[in-house]
């Protein structure tokens, strides 16, 4: 199982008349890897298969070399609720010496990641979590928007590699479009231009990501204050739950004939 | 400018019968992101709007929260060669305390990464580099191999939302197949795989991931001696340059019907 059901409100309404339904989306939860009981790594991933991903974690990293560098990886017990099943212990040989500090790429530090609690986005989120209500965004309006990022992405038309973020006003208008290999650096750049601009929180604005909307994604987004993230990909089941709990707007697989809303659904409304 | 041109082999070759071209590339490079000269993330980037990426990064960790945080952002001068242009410094308002503790996500050392390196490619290729020569594979047997993964992803049809990484032997049988949210996580899953089952070095073996060739990818899959990487979407140049340097050969943008080979190409050859 790498998959969950969630509701989500589905424009245009499917042919009974409803909005309301529900779709397939790929699970996203932090694991921890352990080296014999110290924390060394926190990784959003789906879970399954998570003695390979230690493993393959420790030889990519340059930690293991060999099957016989390792005498176990364990499943840990007796966890906190919520971390059940999310942390992996693994035991080395004694002959492997560690090099600890080396561990220091695409870690999360497991005190400030958990499961996307509260602690989480009132880290990221400072004063600028959205409004409980409004504003308020159309369909047709939203639909537009795919249209106007490809027209305005010119790397990924010479490539075919560059992700962009873009944020738009309630006008439509593109304030600003960033593209990058790496979907959180083009988020970045454009946050980084809303600051630089004096232009937080930008309450009146809409996100579009040109991929999948992650975790990590939704939770920069609050950063900003942005009452909505659309993405043209896909969703994960942890970055809905982040954006419900940050009263954010996440709308997915925006086309300019569909799209999904999986959560704050009643900033999406009118004609 | 956030693309380059690089030579390509293509198959089949173009109207004229001739394979070798060129195309264009989104570029990726390391940027090391300084506090006050402190080094506190280095993140692989496409160069452009670096101040903009370094004020973004600084407010979706919880450094900043406004542009008077900020005093100034500068690109740093007088640098080893290689950096130029690849090191900005944020310079901070007095009153803004820095937690650099928390400063623990998606960063690579410094020391570490540097610009595809020989070190860089020591550090994780332990013995294990594939061979100058061979093995080698026919164009029409990589060209079957997206139908293959697309026949064995489940994940993927159900959610839209899952990267998948599979291990191909030479006579085309999938050997392991995994899909996760992270594209690294999927990889990993599946080097761990052949890890624990003493599989290691993969000699004979393709590696087919489903997206973007990133420089992250191909450093993974160098710690496997893989002799060959495969991406049904584009790969990055420091992603080609770092194959280059590893003896692997990266074939990017496969089909059915084409496909790119970025180097290596001695691999690729035969009925």
């Amino acid at each position: 199982m790498n998959s969950a059901r969630l509701p989500v409100t589905r424009w245009p309404a499917g042919e009974t008349g409803t909005a309301d339904s529900t779709d397939n989306l790929a699970i996203e939860e932090p694991m921890e890897i352990r080296v014999s009981g110290r924390s060394v790594a926190v990784t959003m991933r789906t879970p399954g298969h998570d003695r390979e991903l230690a493993a393959g974690f420790l030889l990519t990293e340059g930690l293991i070399r060999q099957v016989s560098d390792v005498l176990d990886i364990l499943m840990c017990r007796d966890l906190p609720e919520g971390q059940t099943g999310n942390v992996v212990d693994a035991l080395l040989a004694p002959d492997v010496a560690v090099d600890f500090a080396r561990l220091t790429r695409h870690v999360f530090s497991s005190s400030s990641c958990g499961l996307c609690g509260k602690a989480t986005i009132d880290a990221v989120a400072h004063n600028f979590l959205p409004a409980a209500s409004g504003p308020q965004f159309t369909p047709a309006f939203l639909a537009t928007l795919p249209g106007r990022l490809r027209a305005a992405q010119p790397g990924f038309a010479a490539t075919g590699g560059l992700h962009a973020s873009a944020l738009f006003n309630s006008a439509g208008e593109l304030l600003c479009l960033r593209e990058d290999v790496g979907r959180h650096n083009a988020l970045d750049k454009v946050l980084g231009w809303a600051l630089l601009e004096s232009r937080l929180p930008l309450r009146d604005t809409v996100l579009l990501v040109s991929g999948r909307v992650s975790f990590e994604l939704v939770q920069k987004t609050l950063a900003a204050g942005l009452p909505l993230i659309a993405g043209i990909g896909a969703p994960s089941t942890l970055a809905v739950e982040c954006a419900r709990r940050g009263n954010l707007t996440l709308v997915g697989f925006l086309r300019a004939e569909r799209f999904n809303v999986y959560c704050g659904a009643e900033r999406v409304r009118g004609a």
